[in-house]
């Protein structure tokens, strides 16, 4: 039968692409130091094996007979759609111009790690601008319909546009900046309690007894350590998170561990049955992020989850803890103060952050900001939203990486899993009775189980928006985010 | 031209070997229980990958090409040459008997595993006789000159003869007999002070120290803990070793260390210029377990190494011998007893577990030793050469995994593997003076040295054979080790 020839073949290149993240995963956890040039190559040659599995005829040709088969079940139907739209948009690019984006994007990430690590940005902007002509003309290549950068932002996010985003961060200036200066005209809570020594190894059982108190499943998963947390899947039921510890501050681990493992609980909760087919897999980056968000800022950042789990940090740093009292540790978790980096700050002032970058991203992209304007405009903007001065560009336009892995289009979907979030958990609240009188007694797994059911057991079945319409009755709004954000920081900064 | 091409469909396969490989070794340390299944399905397609390359049209054309290329260098040559023959062998077997192979081994090894746990060889022996047809009809598709053994041994140790072996292990049981015999006659040593408690944290420090002192380099390589010690490369610049730990025996970890440590100084001293290439490869398996066994024998098992290192066993557990005596250590390291498992055996009866293996499967495979008979020949003949009655098939036919893989002809490499070191080690003593000093002082460099110039350096340049002749001047000889074991047990054992 056609359509098993088809899983054949997907499920093959599944296994290689998997593969490829299993030598990605120890490349960041365990690969000894001269390990790295040989396994790049291994990890080149794999990419290309899937990559002529992927363009072959072979799938093609069934793709195109799959297409007219009216003996398919829905779920089936779905899968050959899917699958057929990410390889007719694949096959729209020939090898030189995917050899030319690869070899530009390998030069830049280098241009961009030798810049940051001098702080000299104009070794970096020459490169950046090669890329930013190559993302214009694979924007082009791929087609849009009213701005530019939709063909970027439509590979992270399907079917999200200028038009919507546009609208959602207008919103957020208008509605977020008078919270925000709201809160800066309080009295500031101190931090200082998440600033003590913390022992490495009792971090890293803490971390693991969160990850259990969620849901994680450790049968199908593991953490590590590395560099930069990340969430990586070999199969949904193996999905293995990283985090990092730092010895003088608690609470990056403690969120990079709730935020990854929110990001691996709907990874484990994808229909293994459905391996290797868009019904197995993550709808976007937005609701991807919004499972993260969800864990770490409407459960892990609420009075709620502390109620419960406050305990676990006192028992396990009980010369740091136990003369603090449990609001201020909750309010010294939910400080909320303007500052450089993006990945440590909170999450009010982290929108702006965003915003910045997808203002920056969508002038490169549309040829109204120059790479020569940009620390200008990266620097005037911190001033104007988080009244900050940028005094080094690495803590400044050099801090993220992701330009120079030709990431157009990906900042925006943080924001948009943060406003799923809220959406998404306050639908929750309605859906189960006592939910937050659950989180407090530590029972989360009635809120795990209304995610398995309402988001991760559909894989692609729905888009993003199809999705939160189905669940909530309405597309994304910003309110529930607002009314979220409003409610909390009103009790904790006392206005 | 034509052998850069050569080399790139070389360096494809090997790459994805070595994935393969990785996918392996992380399925044996970290991989979450419930990842196994579609593991096992990736590391499949991996394989089928490799071997679709292998056998294609490009890599039979382009050695057929380069066979007669007489620009090539000396090198090339041999790597054209090598890789000729193997593939040669390879393609002589058709889809169907590779598939029928495999399925069967898989059945026979999930057989083993149950006839194993439930202590009945009745379900293992109708398997095990499928596989031995399957063998056979391997070895008679391979071609063989004088006996059908020889065709399956040589895929591991290439040249090696039913003819050289059977005059080696007469010579062993010649020799070595009474040498046992007379042991056996003497007081025996105690090795109590190494059944005591050990922390699993300190020897897994000590395994790593011990992995430091014999030259084993970190940033190429790592130790982990997997329930079966091994090694395994995905590249002469990441070789990694694991061990395991038992609480209550300390010989256990420290015998893996060293052996597993004297694969892994062969593996990171193959030439990384030659990845993917003969050239860049191991011998043979016979020769891989000298390097092994040279370490854990002829260095690990010596008065001469303990004398520096018995510090670092009584500074890590301080408790368990403080009072014990260098020499009764020493002893204890050494003590020789006749035992049922062996891998668990000392380093002079352990030929005779080889050479029971090694005159079984000849006979079944050669047809004259029916799996019905199987039993009885086995225990009859661990009652003659090693004097005990086995009353428990566990620790009797069932205790190995190799003909359940289908690996016939394996076994005797273990043996090949210990005379060589021997021999070798001997040569290196001539070369290297006051070798047993630098020892004892701790210094193993030159040492490693000597086994980078002589061996490591060279992959497949040269036979084990030849090999063994360029080195010691003469072909593989009995004598070194059985001057070795006379004198070295003479002395614990005083007689």
């Amino acid at each position: 039968m056609k359509y098993s020839k088809f899983e054949r073949l997907m499920k093959k290149i599944a296994d290689v692409n998997y593969a490829t993240a299993v030598l990605m995963w120890d490349q960041e956890t365990y690969m000894p130091v001269k390990g790295d040039a040989l396994r790049s190559q291994q990890i080149a040659t794999l990419s290309g094996i899937s990559h002529e599995l992927t363009i072959s005829n072979e799938l093609s040709d069934l793709l195109n007979e799959l297409n007219n088969d009216t003996t398919l079940t829905e779920n089936q139907k779905i899968n050959v759609r899917e699958t057929k739209i990410a390889l007719d948009k694949k096959k729209k690019f020939d090898t030189e111009f995917v050899m030319n984006m690869s070899k530009t994007i390998s030069n830049t990430f280098i241009a961009w790690q030798k810049a940051k690590s001098e702080n000299k940005i104009e070794l970096y902007l020459p490169h950046l601008e090669k890329i930013i002509v190559l993302k214009q003309e694979e924007a082009k290549i791929l087609g849009y319909k009213e701005h530019i950068y939709d063909a970027l932002i439509d590979q992270y996010e399907p079917d999200m546009t200028v038009a919507v985003l546009d609208k959602l961060f207008i919103d957020v200036k208008n509605q977020l900046k008078p919270l925000l200066d709201n809160i800066n005209a309080q009295t500031q809570v101190s931090d200082a309690c998440l600033s003590q020594h913390f022992d490495k190894d009792a971090q890293w059982k803490m971390g693991l007894e969160i990850l259990k108190r969620m849901g994680y499943d450790f049968e199908k998963g593991r953490q590590d350590i590395s560099s930069h947390p990340f969430t990586t899947s070999f199969s949904a039921e193996d999905v293995r998170v990283t985090t990092r510890l730092d010895e003088n501050d608690l609470a990056n681990m403690v969120w990079s561990c709730i935020h990854e493992g929110g990001h691996a609980l709907y990874e484990q909760g994808l229909p293994i049955a459905e391996y290797a087919m868009p019904l197995g897999e993550a709808i976007s980056l937005g609701i991807h992020e919004s499972q993260s968000r969800l864990w770490e800022n409407n459960v892990g950042r609420g009075f709620a989850f502390w109620k419960h789990n406050y305990q676990l940090v006192q028992d396990t740093f009980p010369t740091q803890f136990s003369n603090v009292p449990l609001e201020d540790f909750y309010k010294a978790m939910n400080k909320v103060q303007s500052s450089f980096i993006r990945t440590e700050s909170d999450e009010l002032t982290y929108h702006f952050h965003i915003m910045i970058r997808y203002e920056i991203e969508k002038k490169l992209i549309e040829g109204s900001l120059s790479t020569t304007d940009l620390k200008e405009t990266w620097n005037s903007m911190y001033k104007e939203y988080l009244g900050v001065d940028i005094i080094d560009d690495r803590k400044g336009v050099l801090q993220d990486v992701h330009w120079s892995h030709g990431s157009f289009g990906y900042f925006p979907t943080y924001s948009l899993g943060s406003f799923y979030a809220a959406q998404f958990f306050d639908q929750a609240k309605k859906d189960i009775p006592n939910l937050i009188t659950q989180i407090e007694n530590g029972d989360n797994s009635n809120l795990l189980q209304w995610l398995r059911t309402n988001i991760h057991q559909y894989g692609r079945k729905y888009k993003a928006n199809e999705l939160c319409k189905k669940i909530t009755g309405n597309e994304l709004e910003l309110s529930h985010f607002m009314n979220y954000a409003t409610d909390k920081y009103k009790a904790i900064y006392g206005f």
